[in-house]
């Protein structure tokens, strides 16, 4: 489509040149870490507060122009791709940490913050905030897909660590949801209902999020196994056992090669699991010998811990580097990254069955497991220029979603659906679930100009 | 209202005499545990089956008659009572453990099944289910109400311990919403949107729950301050600490007071800390130490511990008989529960002006907290044959109220709206999120026939 002219005469007005039509700007806005192709808006705003985006949301709707909320662009799934035109909503100016209230364990920041930003600012008071994306995401879009990573074994996801939301919603209302209570009981959870809802439902503009005391001691280990079947074994095993375990990872023989490869090490090219322990100095030595224990049950071996920083680090860079170490397998590569999500006596079965099929096709992959939650993503290489690829790969995923729904599963985890996993929201949910959500977006969204054609399926005609 | 006569032949024609018009039958349908005068409902339904209770609530949405869904009957806030008559839809006896699945830590049980059968019957594969309100309640009336209780420090409320439910829409549909992966980023969050929604949005008939290892070690231990304020700085610091407190339970002196005289106890008549560890046994051990290394720091004294069973039940036992040791300061008597939930660092201030304001009150009354999550309740004792008692206590839960609302707290942290709380809803949520729950149950229920009259308040002329 193209603006309306007087849309662009108003967002002038209201932004001055924080309005821009440039090709560059607009360009650099039509790609997130997806591999999908570059999709420009056809104009990008930058809000600085809760009242310009306010403004640009209601003369978007008045216009019936579509509006996609921006953070730091590091969607996986095509979240911010403006496939039906309209503006960019870049948030990412929007990174002022409003309040930090210590001693409640709250932080209220606006959408454009950080992660990495969020907790360098907090450390100083003996806090951080534990959900961690593999990329600098900021707190606006981990709220909108919500986003998980290594930690939420231990801590939860974005769904469990937020307890209030400022939200503009498609009419232009600036509205608050939740409280700074970390319980309550009282009236419908709105706040988890736009948790999740990928710019849809209302465009989150400040967050308060829970907060965790840093950890008195922190230790780390890797162990080896003969199988992914048995280290996902020793790892439920290890639940079981009530180990309050902060972080349990998996990196297949796949993974370890290219890490190999990539950062020179020479690590055993075995299924490994990485682990972290928090608590007291004697509560992660006692959680690290129960695992080590645990795991030789499961014939895990050359377990090795520490809770020296450098250490730690050393142990978990294999993991830091397997995204990047799977980039590199193939010059110009791109990656389209799976995320089943299933019932954790499953995803031995779940990994196994992916494997198999990965084997057998002639693109490169490698298999990173948040195993804790029975969420592992299957990194496959793609040369994002042939269609065949893209259409290989697309297969792969198929076939491992459907594995996942099979056994009660999901088929995201933790990346949300945008454009990519649309097409398995009707078997995951069913008919009428599928109906449920559209009454919701047609009450939220009537004229539909929130991220339209992201997440739930097109009405059937 | 009269029950059209086509629904009465059509009840009796689906459930034989599990459909009852008696007087008896009604009348012990018609109240709870709140303080409210007896409301009954035309007539009790008592449901087996999914289909059953989507064949109930059909017909009902048909003919426009209300559905008010019935566990337990524990609700404090007047949940269940059929303020527009109508039908009472019993699930009690809907009470199957459908699945256990001890690998995955789930287990998917009916929403008639009680708590306390749930741990009984969970026990021996060496799993609990944390969520502990005070009466046995029903799973679906917990999930209904968003219940917490005294371990949601260290183990989460109903919105963190549910993966998936089956939920009866208005229009008698049987739907499932979630899935059985621990996390999930696939499509707005139904689940949550049902939990809490006080059966106004369906029914929900069956609920797949997280499960947790019964701790190796549990111990537990009682600390009294000088004050509540102590108390509660003391519990701050713990957190602030990072000591993975399972429980932390205050009672002050007026309870304390209670309990001696009802347990034939003498405990020192101080605000009181009660607290309880998991872990290993030697985990629970430096926690223990740690806390009372703390509780010192803030005047804490008399510190008492112990791993064992028996002397554990000892030191918990005022804190259980808390509640009836109340009720006994009067014949007769009912009381009306508060409960408030606040940023931790504001509780002190919060419990300090309810207890002053509740001591120039001529109604008896007495302070329990859940102080790890801001959480309070003031029992406030009246009689429930004496208007002006109701009405006493009804003002001095608006001022606690207002106090909460005051410093960005909620009216209602466990115990959900119920009647009870409608009128704090508007202030506390603001007029454009209550269009929004409006919105969203009208999409839900078209017709208002469940639980009509509950949680929102009415319509503006």
């Amino acid at each position: 489509m193209s603006l309306p002219l007087e849309v662009i005469s108003q967002l002038q007005a209201l932004l001055g040149d924080r309005f821009s039509l440039a090709k560059a700007v607009r360009d650099q806005h039509g790609r997130d870490e997806s591999p999908y192709p570059e999709i420009a808006p056809d104009a990008v705003a930058f809000a600085w507060t809760n009242e310009e985006v306010a403004g640009v949301v209601q003369l978007c709707n008045a216009h019936r122009v579509p509006v996609v909320a921006y953070g730091a662009g590091s969607s996986l799934e095509g979240h911010v791709l403006a496939i039906q035109g309209g503006i960019c909503l870049d948030l990412s100016h929007m990174n002022a940490i409003l309040e930090l209230a210590p001693d409640d364990f709250l932080v209220t920041v606006q959408a454009g913050v950080l992660r990495k930003q969020l907790n360098q600012e907090i450390k100083n008071q003996g806090l951080f905030f534990p959900v961690d994306p593999g990329a600098d995401a900021t707190i606006g879009g981990m709220c909108a897909t919500r986003a998980s990573g290594t930690n939420a074994v231990r801590y939860g996801t974005m769904r469990e660590n937020v307890v209030a939301l400022t939200v503009v919603t498609s009419s232009g209302k600036i509205i608050r949801v939740g409280s700074r209570a970390r319980k309550s009981a009282a009236g419908y959870d709105l706040t988890r209902l736009l948790i999740g809802s990928e710019g849809t439902l209302g465009v989150i503009t400040e967050i308060t999020l829970k907060l965790y005391p840093l950890p008195e001691a922190i230790s780390a280990a890797t162990c080896v196994f003969p199988s992914v079947s048995a280290a996902v074994q020793a790892v439920i095993a290890i639940i079981q056992y009530g180990i309050p375990i902060a972080r349990v990872e998996l990196v297949d023989e796949t993974a370890i090669t290219a890490i190999n490869h990539y950062s020179k090490l020479s690590l055993e090219q075995k299924p490994t699991l990485f682990f972290e322990f928090h608590g007291s100095p004697l509560g992660v030595q006692e959680q690290s010998e129960n695992t080590q224990a645990i795991c030789a049950e499961y014939s895990g071996s050359g377990f090795e811990w520490s809770a020296n920083p450098e250490d730690r680090t050393r142990l978990w860079q294999a993991r830091h580097n397997a995204y990047y170490a799977c980039l590199q397998l193939q010059a110009g590569a791109r990656i389209l990254n799976t995320d089943i999500c299933v019932p954790i006596s499953k995803l031995a079965y779940c990994i196994d069955r992916a494997r198999d099929l990965l084997s057998q096709s002639y693109l490169k992959s490698a298999i990173l497991g948040h195993v804790g939650d029975g969420n592992f993503h299957a990194l496959i290489i793609i040369d994002p220029n042939r269609v065949e690829d893209m259409q290989e790969a697309e297969r792969l995923n198929h076939c491992i979603v459907q594995d996942a729904l099979s056994v009660g599963g999901t088929c995201t985890g933790e990346h949300g659906v945008g454009m990519h996993k649309i097409q398995f929201m009707l078997q995951e949910h069913g008919a009428d679930a599928i109906e449920c959500m559209r009454a919701i977006k047609a009450v939220f969204d009537p004229n539909n100009i929130l991220n339209p054609g992201k997440m739930l399926p097109a009405q059937p005609l």
